[in-house]
């Protein structure tokens, strides 16, 4: 399709572009093939090179397309229902827990951590790291801050590090009486250690889930859980095992 | 600073920059302040263009930056907290409803929709379109699915246009038991519609939350709700009145 027919539409022409171009994946391409570089789809679409940069983007930020280092840009399988309504009253590290402990550090936590823990700003907490696979792919990285007073016996046990001295730090968190939860959900991008985890570029568009878990009148924890924002749809209740992505509802609608 | 030190950075150039820009929004910069031009910008931190423009996308990613039709780049205030947990036993369109209904078509819905729905893919529905507003802005546009089955006694109603046909399907519906719902959250970019609504560009990221209304043993109703990812954190739970931003946390992390 030539230039003049996307100058006669009135939203940018990216946005008419990416239209044109999600259509081309439906017909021409299938999960997984690598898309012609560039210059190559410009010409093809013949757009500009920044126009067809800003269309492939739009791609990348409703799932439809991945950037992957060293591979180039391929066409992105449907996103996955990723629960994260855990149960009420289920601390992190039981039993059914989809997470993986990788270790455990002593430090500071953000200032925003700090405050919703109500520890000193320079107070500092252990610190777990987690990651949580599903069917062998790292769809989530987290920290969870937990203060001394939640983990009172663990000074006593000549713990281990790393991974080990994660999972005691859990087991520990898991005598207190969890009393009750809350979450919140937000757009980020990836922090440079969480994208190597989640094998992202640093800066890719992540959904953080931060979630509080109240003991003993006071928030005991603090999680702060970056999920990959390309693959992952978050569910609440049940809805994980049914497709609902939003290019599906635009195209209908236009 | 001079690119020699931002050269010998491992990580990509842009993250680094992003970090530094965003500690001279917070010494330099006010809420609501026009940053200068891409150029001067560009100039003042020694990177190219190309480099300033991928930071400067980071940090809007992260929230703490807004780019304004008409105005340009603004620093953004902190993210609004969005509680989307609406109660199990309310429908949309109660008296607590955030909610202000703004016309109402019949068309056929989404694949993806008419799945959930269990309606034929060709089967029109009542669609409603909702938007939900906070301190006089929107933060929200909805669109609501309601098959005919779940409102019989529609037809027979003498039902004027727009906002007032919009209010008696939502009446309707609030005739049926409502036995649950549940929800999923994902990363999309604005339609154009929405993003009209919403004071965006088309593609702007957005929050896309699907519910799925349950009644007398079936999908009654599937609302396809967009939130400004830029202004937004959507809370689960009591968490709205607390700040947590991530890059409050990486600042501190790093």
């Amino acid at each position: 399709m030539g230039t003049t027919q996307l100058e006669s539409v009135p939203e940018p022409k990216y946005w008419h572009l990416k239209t044109v171009i999600g259509e081309a994946l439906d017909s021409d391409f299938t999960v997984g093939e690598i898309l012609p570089n560039e210059r190559d789809l410009a010409a093809r679409f013949g757009v500009a090179r920044a126009t067809l940069r800003q269309a492939l983007e739009q791609l990348e930020l409703e799932g439809r397309l991945q950037r992957r280092r060293g591979v180039g840009t391929t066409v992105a399988p449907p996103r996955m229902g990723v629960d994260v309504s855990t149960s009420q009253h289920e601390w992190p590290g039981s039993d059914t827990d989809a997470w993986q402990a990788a270790e455990c550090t002593v430090a500071v936590p953000p200032v925003a951590v700090a405050r919703m823990l109500d520890t000193d700003a320079d107070e500092a907490t252990h610190t777990v790291r987690r990651v949580r696979m599903i069917h062998g792919q790292p769809v989530a990285a987290e920290l969870l801050f937990v203060p001394a007073a939640s983990v009172p016996a663990l000074p006593a046990i000549d713990a281990p590090s790393g991974p080990a001295l994660a999972r005691v730090v859990l087991r520990e968190l898991q005598r207190l009486g969890l009393e009750g939860q809350d979450r919140a959900v937000e757009l980020g991008s990836a922090r440079a250690d969480d994208a190597r985890e989640l094998d992202r570029l640093p800066g890719a568009p992540v959904l953080v889930v931060t979630t509080r878990y109240f003991a003993e009148g006071r928030t005991a924890a603090v999680s702060v859980a970056t999920y990959r924002a390309d693959t992952c749809r978050l569910t609440f209740g049940d809805l994980g095992d049914l497709q609902i992505s939003h290019h599906d509802q635009e195209r209908r609608a236009s």
